[in-house]
């Protein structure tokens, strides 16, 4: 057994089923050690970044690591920015990057790169294998180092080429990870706080208090019960919404409305969230959003068992989670494309149990008023704020979930940094349905050009933004990559695009014109 | 003056005329800057590695560099990989990275990165500014960075958004560079030696040696002259080649034909060129491809004036150039398309002063043998190996060169990293050619499989090395960017396409089919 040989079977008896792949020269033994040992699935991506943003997406839904197979620094490079994502979504990631051979690394070769402080600088974990009979323990580390309790996180492990092709390989298991035991201590305190302050206190939820429909539906009943506030979070890496379920509000993205909402609160209690800050700086505006002098209460952290910290709160209260009254699905819009006729054809045409997917910027910050009539889903957002994260992560989040449905919100410039994710949904005929929102232009920046006070009077700044010269063609994009595609300009046509991109349950992609 | 309009003026005073840029929220007040005060020209690339492989081909062809603007940590992630190809080719780039205010720095928002770890894991030069009024000499200290000598380096300097908007910002400029002094002691112990060995002396041309058509024909003179072999680096920055010009061979990619080659020389004379290292360690193979006991003899350093040095050696050994024999173009050829029509066909039509860009990877290699009956052109060749870098940097080439045509020829696996390229060439109407050769497979890891010695049976390996399901259609996604194409399955259409493109002055894209 050679160190590749021994790096599948340890991946395969981990519980790594599946391996997101962009490989080269350094990592062919891996690849044909792949070939021969069964027990770890190879998707292609023909790009490092929808290779990262696919495991993202796959761990969100599946609840466990896929490994990625990465070559060298710059190959590492070029999926950094969905590894940030994944990173702040708390996914859990196996890298494997292969690298030169050990005696190679000495020579200023081409492709010499300090692929260690390339991958150090997004990974919470990191190791270079120095011999082949090491490799499968190296190898069972970072399959251990992918998961923090109930949350996952980024290990890397460079794989020099000698040490993939090197005898003396040995498989290894990665031990099983426990979910740390609650902190319950904090518990009738903060069930006190929360019947004493009322509405000066706000119920926080994040990873886990968001991403669980019962944890939704406990933290309702308890804000029902104390009549503090409640809310998530304005990104989550998986929210359950829809009918039947809570509907619970998000922080603004934008910090005067961010303000606006939390003013008045003293007291913060955070299930599995974190102290809310603005995603960016703005000339003389805060970076917390909770008023000063906020107490901070902490239920749980991210990586606790959030969802029963909630039950053992609302055991504290003698609160019981009620039903929420069905909310009726919003009827088929018809006439002009408006934020409120898509997101009532996207709510309208919604199947059962799908996954959401959101990178629609400025387009899908309008939708959440209308997902509350629709059928039940999971909304699964980009956490890290890079953008490019949409498509490659519906590819992984259509892998983690085989059999449900996936629709990607992007905006047409978002869905240009990892168009190749196409290819992928494509060869692997995946149910997504792609609705890019074509406003041709960085509309978000349009925005934040006037949110940082900066005075524009010209045409450079103006071209730096707009997308139209020349206009983007999403039906030929997605048909160069194997998807079939159409572009609609009325609410009409995009139900019935909708409506026929998931009956195909195959890639689809629906250009809407704004 | 705010901060990011000092920076502005600093580039402006100090040669920068050219900002790639892919801005966000973080970079607006440097954006509103560019728009008010004239000097630096914005171009517009929607993924930061079309930005930073479009300033690596614009420093080839201007010898000057360009600056990029880039999004915190992860849009320098995504500029990362070509930034590699950069630093290999020695080309000068200002990375201008906005980053988030100082005082937000401390939060955990989303876009919350290690800005100076990503950056200098590639970066020769990295600074992050600290106050509003030091930014200008900031940006004069990156611009002198980027360069050393004859050749440039890679300076990144991080601009967190309030030192951008801060008040009491000072222009600065950049000291002009100074190309070191020849080290010129060693020319008259060179010539002896270069005398002496004859055949088993080779002079290896690299950076400014190969670069400068008159160094060649010194080079050529000097072979002639004194018996030595005369050859280049595999890959080279900028190589003019074609009719009238001396034909000089590279070092084979393949390690075994690069042995070979090198066999019998016992003295190896550096002429801005690096000892010669294989690109990739294979099992059993030695990574230094000279004999062993190679006497190694620098006669200029890449940052040295290489063409001033090859003149005092050229002086030491009383030789002048001699008129290169001109080679006649190549008929027009015909039939199906083979390594031998496709290269007939690009010599015959190549239009005078043309820019080569080389990323054509299998299909590339064979190409050489005919250029030397084409027009008088240029070639540039990934120097990192980091795949992606061909369409952006034929943006850049035909920028950094006005006037001139661009050939791109591109592998189809290599292409799709980047092919968000293209738009800006239509954007900017710049006059490029793009040949993609779609043999719908990775074929030289197909070729690299083997020549690493793994063994593979199975249809796993098979599908990560193929592109084949579904095929690329390069016709659309060409048209998706607003770049007209063809796809073309025989030689007479390929030379066809070929005229139009040139003709054309504008972008155009043809599939060869292979």
């Amino acid at each position: 057994m050679n160190g590749a040989e021994s790096l599948v079977h340890t991946l395969a008896a981990s519980g790594v089923e599946l391996c997101f792949a962009n490989p080269g020269t350094s990592e062919m033994h891996f690849v044909a050690a792949l070939d021969r040992i069964p027990g770890v699935r190879c998707v292609l991506g023909l790009f490092e970044g929808v290779v990262t943003g696919a495991a993202d997406g796959y761990w969100r839904m599946a609840g466990k690591p896929a490994a990625t197979l990465l070559h060298l620094g710059p190959g590492f490079g070029n999926g950094l920015a969905n590894l940030h994502n994944a990173g702040k979504a708390r996914s859990g990631i196996v890298n494997v990057v292969g690298d030169h051979g050990l005696e190679h690394m000495r020579f200023e070769s081409p492709l010499k790169s300090d692929a260690l402080a390339i991958a150090g600088s997004v990974s919470h974990w990191v190791r270079s294998c120095q011999a082949a009979d090491e490799v499968g323990a190296d190898a069972a580390a970072a399959v251990r180092a992918a998961r923090d309790g109930a949350v996952g996180r980024i290990a890397t492990l460079i794989l020099p080429a000698d040490t993939a092709w090197g005898a003396g390989g040995r498989a290894a298991v990665a031990a099983a990870a426990a979910v740390p035991n609650v902190p319950r201590d904090a518990v009738p305190a903060i069930a006190r706080q929360l019947r004493e302050r009322g509405p000066k206190a706000l119920l926080l939820l994040g990873a886990g208090g968001s991403a669980s429909a019962p944890a939704q539906q406990l933290a309702a009943a308890i804000a029902a019960h104390t009549g503090c506030r409640l809310m998530a979070e304005f990104y989550n890496a998986r929210m359950p919404g829809g009918r039947g379920r809570p509907r619970i509000g998000r922080i603004p993205y934008a910090v005067d409305a961010a303000l606006a909402q939390l003013a008045g609160i003293d007291t913060l209690v955070l299930a599995g969230a974190a102290d809310p800050i603005g995603f960016f700086a703005y000339p003389g505006k805060p970076s917390r959003m909770a008023p000063a002098g906020t107490a901070l209460l902490t239920l749980a952290a991210p990586q606790h068992d959030v969802p029963g910290t909630l039950q053992a709160l609302a055991d504290e209260l003698g609160v019981k989670p009620a039903a929420v009254a069905d909310t009726p699905p919003p009827a088929a819009p018809s006439g002009a494309l408006t934020p409120e006729s898509i997101a009532a054809a996207i709510a309208h045409t919604l199947p059962e149990q799908a996954v959401v997917i959101d990178e629609g910027v400025t387009t899908g910050r309008g939708l959440a008023g209308a997902m509350g009539g629709a059928a039940p889903h999971d909304w699964l957002a980009v956490m890290g704020g890079a953008i490019g994260w949409g498509l490659p992560g519906a590819v992984g989040a259509a892998l983690g979930a085989p059999g449900r449905p996936v629709l990607a919100l992007e905006g047409d410039g978002s869905a240009m940094y990892t168009l190749q994710a196409l290819w992928t949904m494509a060869r692997e005929q995946l149910p997504v349905v792609v609705l890019v929102f074509a406003n041709r232009a960085y509309r978000i920046l349009q925005g934040e050009l006037q949110g940082v006070g900066a005075t524009v009077s010209g045409d450079k700044a103006r071209a730096m933004l707009s997308l139209d010269q020349p206009a983007l063609d999403w039906v030929s994009l997605a048909r160069g990559h194997g998807v079939p595609g159409v572009r609609v300009e009325s609410a009409e046509t995009l139900v019935k695009a909708l409506r026929d991109g998931f009956a195909s349950r195959a890639p689809w992609l629906v250009e809407v014109a704004l």
